[in-house]
C-alpha cells in the first residue's frame, strides 16, 4: 500500500532523488545546527508564515546570492526541518511542521517564538 | 544600586574576568549554535539534572581531553548557556535556567527533552 520507493519513480525529482531524512532519523545536533543560522532562520520563519505553507527558493526575499540561498535551503532539507520538490524550473519548499513535531515536541514552535523574539530585541534591556 | 563592572572586582575571577552575555544580549542563532553538539548536549543535559543545579567541569564525564571539554563549556558560557565561576582550582558551572526562560521562553526546556528522545531513539521504525 505505502511504498517506500516512490520517490525514485517521481518525474519531478531529478536522477537520485531529493533525500529526506525520516523523522525518527532527523538528529537533534544537525538539526539545531541547521537553524543556527540567520538566514536559514529567516527561511523557516518564512515558511512557516506563508499563505500555503510553502514557497519557491526564489520566493524568500534573502540577501544572499541564489547559490547560497540553495546551499541553506539544502542544509535545511538535509537535517529535516523542510521537504522540497521540484514544479518546473521552480522548488517548492515547506516546513516538515508535523514529521517536526512528533520526532521533538514543541521544539520547533519554540524555536520559531525565539525568533521573533530575537528579531525584536536583539539588544539592550 | 547595580554596578554592571562587579565582576571585575570579584577576587575568584581572572584578569580581564569570565564574560557572561547579559540575558537580552543572549542571540539566538548563537545559543543554537552552542547547543548543535552532542558534547556540549550532554553537558547541558548533566547541569539541568545536577543535585545542586552546577558542577565542576571535571565532575561532567565527557569522552574527549580535558582541553577540549573546556572549549565546549566555554562556548556554552559566551553563547549564554551556563554561568561559570572558579572555586580555588575548580572552574563550577550552572546552566542560566531563568535567563534563558525570560529571553526564549520554552527553548531551553523544548531543547532538553528533544536530547532524551535523541539519546533514546536516534533511528529505526
Amino acid at each position: 500500500m505505502f511504498d517506500v520507493r516512490q520517490t525514485s519513480v517521481d518525474e519531478h525529482v531529478p536522477a537520485g532523488g531529493l533525500h529526506h531524512p525520516d523523522p525518527a532519523e532527523i538528529d537533534l545536533p544537525s538539526l539545531l545546527h541547521s537553524l543556527s543560522d540567520p538566514v536559514r532562520l529567516e527561511i523557516v520563519r518564512s515558511l512557516a508564515v506563508a499563505d500555503e505553507g510553502c514557497l519557491a527558493c526564489k520566493e524568500v526575499p534573502l540577501p544572499v546570492s541564489k547559490a547560497t540561498a540553495s546551499h541553506h535551503f539544502k542544509v535545511l532539507r538535509l537535517a529535516g526541518v523542510i521537504r522540497q520538490h521540484d514544479e518546473g524550473t521552480r522548488r517548492i519548499s515547506e516546513l516538515r511542521r508535523d514529521d517536526l513535531e512528533q520526532r521533538f515536541p514543541g521544539l520547533l514552535e519554540s524555536v520559531l517564538r525565539a525568533a521573533q523574539t530575537n528579531e525584536l530585541a536583539p539588544s539592550g534591556s
